[in-house]
């Protein structure tokens, strides 16, 4: 196939079909749920594995279960990764994850005719447990497949208690080509197309953008501890409650992120206890999500939730407590790569907006260690992790337009 | 025994090693939970009918299940009843329900030589499923005692799925003597000992008080439906967290409960979906339970929360959805018994308290029927549902003094 001659909406419809059999794909009835390291996951990586054939790669799995498309390679050569990841989360949507992985695959066989003359080998790449749905813990394909995966991460749990060693294997990686890097293997970097996951793209009225990275991130779980009592016999004088207590902090943690201009912060789990209709809550525990492209305004936004905490529990007598369980800084994409990127994407659509990647992605473990890009996709409303998550065709064919002039783009 | 020479303190110490006695008498190891048509409400009952026997009564059960102490009657006279409730909810104290039922038994045992010369037969009852703690509808024994319990009720459901017929028919009643009030039989009243479950008393510095009856009382279910969507991608200004808006009606909640005097009002349950830390809350159920003796102050308060859950639906793009699920009328102690009680405890301390019970008892529903009061008995820190719940042996002593002066009192 000649890139030139390529009839882009077609592929995105070929594409879209194999988003439809994929999406098929998941453990029980119902809503799409295909965690890592189960039969549906391992179903999904043999399809996936005859579309690389299908496109002139040589599909193997590595040491952890993650699926990695060969391209053809000459010595001495680097490698340009194309990937992303084929996890879902329970009640997931069809394109998260799944996109990025297909438009590689498309991009691949797009590019096969002049596979040879590339500068580089380029490898497809589908990792698993990036959702972090199934261990707690996010992007464990990626980090095992970068070496950086600790000894610690393989006894993280599941909710039935099965560890992340015990999944592995018991996973039919067995059955597959097994094939792992050249010690020596240089990598020129890491590309990822993925849906924006938010509602930017549309509100600019176009399908592509380039991340200009992943924000940092930070996450506390909190405690409010009152009293608890008959919900008929206690005057509210004489109460102390500490849903009232968390109620107020959650409208600061509004207020304050939304006077803070970039961040987002979210409280997404609440729990009253002990819950009942007629007992005044005792204790109240929630978790905050933070996020700010910049380290410093997370710092600041942090600290003012953190002060606010605890002006609530002296002012309530409610004892507060806090921890934080997560910190990361942010990760920038290169920037050569965006400005190589940015270019493709304005010759497409007349722009090229950046914006920062609200999520985590594969995509920022590579970028602590090699040149990173991120190419963000339109979705309808902005949802994702829902069974409505949705990419028109001719989005998914501008975005493979996009992904293929990228490559392209290191022949010039 | 002869009221005017009763050693009261050790009465209360006796009546204290009962308590100690029953609260043992639980299911499962931990802390006390004794629920309706168990096994150990049975032996919870089998002890309470050792105790009658000794006080000169006569231990039967009736159709439902409550354990009633039949006193000596004559043709004629009509019965005072003296009761509570046997059951607890899970992680219970000693005293909610026991403590009335005891220093009932304890009153007829002192006026046991005088029985005769009553003008009323003295019996003494001990009830099931007040709490409503395991078919979610309370004050049951008393409501089939008074033939108030609609065949419906017979097919509340505990959390097992095991009905009120069924768990009643399993439960052993056939072992006990059986005895049905004669249809004749003309009830001169009800009298309950309960703990406060509340601070008032101890903040008047009193052991006991007078119940004016029992609170009217709503219960209201809301929901708040906004847009689910990634904590990291979606903009402050784009969401439509439905956990920021269930914040700010609990702060309204607390707000105006605290401008309208007398009311109590309580969020008890508030459950936030899909509940993880990284997803904007997409939808928050929770409860309202709202009390105050005036209906009129309660339908205000009611009808101001509804409207200010709508703004915040409005302001918001919320969609909030409520329906009722409990309205009870107050229910006010009589006039006359209530003057007959306070003058007896006014003897004791000096001054008797008249005060609201924001709690359901089993007295409410009596008091629908028949002349019914109810005599507070201070509680340690007014905490009640909890293994803390105290009631010390001197507060024990006034109570059953006054209990037994006001029961005397119709002698004269």
């Amino acid at each position: 196939m000649n890139a030139t001659r390529v009839d882009w909406l077609r592929e995105a419809e070929r594409i879209g079909r194999r988003l439809d059999l994929l999406g098929a794909i998941s453990e029980g009835e119902g809503a799409l749920n295909r965690p890592p390291f189960t039969r549906s996951l391992c179903r999904a990586m043999e399809e996936t594995a005859r579309w690389m054939e299908e496109a002139g790669l040589r599909p193997a799995v590595d040491a952890f279960g993650n699926l990695r498309g060969w391209g053809v390679r000459k010595t001495q050569k680097p490698v340009l990764l194309i990937g992303s990841h084929l996890d879902t989360v329970p009640g997931g949507g069809r394109f998260d994850g799944a996109l990025g992985i297909l438009l590689g695959i498309s991009a691949a066989e797009i590019l096969q005719d002049r596979a040879g003359s590339l500068p580089f080998a380029l490898d497809i790449l589908a990792f698993q447990e990036e959702e972090g749905a199934r261990f707690r813990s996010g992007c464990l394909g990626s980090r095992a497949f970068l070496g950086l995966l600790e000894e610690k991460d393989w006894n993280l749990e599941d909710s039935s208690g099965i560890s992340l060693r015990e999944a592995h294997d018991s996973f039919s990686i067995q059955g597959w080509p097994r094939m792992e890097p050249d010690p020596q293997e240089k990598l020129l970097g890491y590309c990822e197309a993925h849906i924006e996951q938010g509602p930017q793209l549309e509100a600019l009225g176009v399908p592509l953008g380039v991340a200009l990275g992943i924000v940092a991130q930070e996450r506390l779980l909190l405690s409010f501890l009152g009293e608890g009592g008959h919900a008929g016999c206690v005057p509210m004088s004489a109460r102390r409650d500490a849903l009232c207590a968390a109620a107020a902090f959650v409208a600061f943690v509004e207020e304050a992120s939304r006077r803070e201009p970039g961040a987002v912060a979210t409280v997404g789990e609440l729990h009253c206890l002990p819950g009942a209709v007629n007992v005044i809550p005792k204790r109240v525990d929630l978790s905050v999500d933070l996020r700010h492209p910049e380290e410093a305004a997370l710092d600041r936004l942090s600290q003012a939730l953190l002060e606010r905490a605890e002006e609530i529990g002296r002012d309530r007598g409610i004892e507060v407590g806090w921890r934080r369980t997560q910190r990361l800084p942010p990760v920038r994409s290169d920037p050569d790569w965006q400005d190589r990127l940015s270019s493709v994407i304005t010759a497409i659509q007349g722009k090229a907006p950046r914006l920062w990647s609200g999520a985590g992605h594969d995509a920022g473990v590579f970028g602590r260690l090699v040149p990173m890009v991120l190419l963000f996709v339109r979705c309808r409303g902005g949802v994702s992790h829902d069974p409505a998550e949705l990419v028109s065709p001719s989005d998914t064919a501008r975005a493979l337009e996009a992904l293929v002039g990228f490559v392209e783009g290191f022949l010039r």
